[in-house]
């Protein structure tokens, strides 16, 4: 028998999760879509991208992809904005476009960057809502409008045809870009909006967490109080790359289960395997997608219920906060459900 | 006994490799050093990035991995500048401007890009050697003016006071940045110039065998057809990534001289082991360094000789364009060199 980790010194790691945390779902909300005949442009685009990405998501994941590629964590070990260089941080936006033209595998435009249903379309990006900047050679074109925001985990797409009238009015700075004004939002006709964005685990962290988290040496002790420590969260591949600091983070993250680690005090971790996601789903867990993980304290069972799963010839349960528990049963080898690592 | 590769009858992977594809080192110039007193500041500079790296290897892996990472290989399986959309072929200055920044771990400039010796310095990168477009800001201020040319496989690297004098008298481009004209190149003082580039592999194949590379459906196959094809010759991580396209790349090259694949044919596929590194010293083949492989067809010796190494019972050498040959000894699990895969 082992006590429970340390993690709950914090109130952390065996808080239920916030039901907000549970839906993984991205928002559609296509707000304000152009009315028939308004823009038959615009609404090609608008059309466009909701069949490619009818949920949302692919537009999700390369903007959180495109957010951790700038920030470089598993490399750098960064996490948050403000330590990028400033070459960096004027960045984002050409990774958000070049990114987002690899996923919908958009053409070249003619004059702006990418060629959409037979329309020129610009893209911009920008980390304030409505903070856009759009150059003097956009006006009267269509503009992708994107936002993704790391301290809220919310991003939004909309297409907006450049309007002059909604421009600001100054010379504009010395590149030449006008931002648009308050007056241009409501013109805008979202494609998704106030969306979530998969969260930077490691920025919403209380510090006395991270610090915990990145003080061991070697990795695999960092891996093991990451998953000690921030339980019952989706724990992304990324994220577990940051921390590691090894090009084989995700085996690390397979080894944090076993019992001399982990699985020792009683905490499963699960990836996305077959057992896993079985067993994250009967616990009601968030369920890992492809390169995620999640871990949990469990506990035996006194009965069956819907919420226990049964293994090493008995059934287990999440664990109370101030439990004692006995050694986690072990993680089976299953079927992986990709080919992420 | 097996019948030689197929390589033999394009006349590539038996030819021996040119003198100048051997010499992998960079060729220090340090040409038009500063002059002492003349520049207080870029000498400072200059000495600094002397020590730093005092054969350019930094630099030069630095240029190749900004262009590998703009190109997106193993991702995309694009090879060439020509294939990037719009957007990425902007951005490769950014990239090396960044990918500098966090090699040298070089601190925010107050003004410019990098805070150098206590000095203000910017950088600016051309894929043309005098193609540099300094902007406005720039003026007066050191800047760091690098080449690489993935077509010649030659870099360049040096430091420039910027002069009004030497810039092209225009009213520049839309954003407001000049052209140096030529008779400012004289005044560069050069780190390393008409240094070598690690070359981009398959942008320097004849196209048939890129051809005959890419045509086969399993990453598997592709492999062997890169390690039967291209003998001799250094093949870097990046290029074994975009031929496998999938992550577990390496993986496939170490698997491609298993006796099923390659090694039935008498070819050896040698990574940065122990037992590899001493075998491609012997044979005289290029020296795989981390994350890099070599591939050679091997013949039984009748003799000991200095390039002739031991394996299963007798000594084997290279083996000549047209002889018959029988399988290649098994490559034995040796000590790897680094913690690349």
């Amino acid at each position: 028998m082992v006590g429970h980790g340390d993690g709950v010194l914090f109130g952390l790691p065996d808080d239920p999760p916030l039901p907000d945390e549970q839906d993984r779902s991205v928002r559609k909300i296509a707000e304000k879509p152009p009315l028939p005949g308004e823009d038959v442009a615009l609404e090609d685009v608008f059309e466009w991208f909701l069949n490619q990405d009818p949920d949302g998501t692919r537009f999700a994941s390369v903007l959180r992809e495109s957010l951790d590629q700038v920030l470089d964590g598993p490399r750098t070990m960064r996490f948050r904005y403000s330590e990028l260089r400033k070459t960096e941080k004027t960045h984002v936006g050409t990774i958000v476009e070049i990114n987002l033209g690899k996923e919908f595998d958009l053409a070249d435009g003619e004059q702006m960057d990418y060629r959409i249903a037979g329309h020129d379309v610009d893209c911009k990006y920008s980390m304030v809502l409505g903070g856009w900047e759009l150059p003097l050679e956009s006006l009267g074109h269509l503009v992708l409008l994107t936002w993704a925001d790391d301290d809220a985990s919310r991003w939004a797409a909309g297409l907006w045809r450049v309007d002059p009238g909604h421009l600001g009015r100054g010379a504009g700075n010395r590149d030449l870009k006008r931002k648009m004004v308050k007056s241009g939002r409501g013109h805008i006709h979202w494609l998704w909006r106030d969306a979530r964005l998969d969260e930077n685990l490691l920025l919403h962290l209380p510090s006395p967490i991270v610090s915990k988290i990145f003080a061991p040496r070697s990795g695999q002790q960092r891996i093991n109080e990451l998953f000690r420590l921030v339980q019952r969260r989706i724990i992304r591949r990324d994220v577990v790359l940051t921390v590691a600091q090894q090009k084989d983070g995700p085996r690390r993250a397979r080894m944090a289960r076993e019992a001399k680690y982990l699985g020792g005090e009683g905490i499963l971790v699960l990836g996305h395997y077959e057992w896993d996601v079985t067993v994250a789903k009967t616990l009601g867990l968030p369920v890992p997608r492809s390169g995620e993980w999640v871990s949990a304290r469990v506990a035996p069972a006194d009965d069956e219920s819907p919420q226990t799963f049964y293994a090493e010839g008995h059934w287990w349960r999440l664990a109370e906060p101030d439990e004692w528990v006995s050694a986690a049963p072990k993680v089976p080898r299953s079927r992986s459900l990709s080919d992420a690592d």
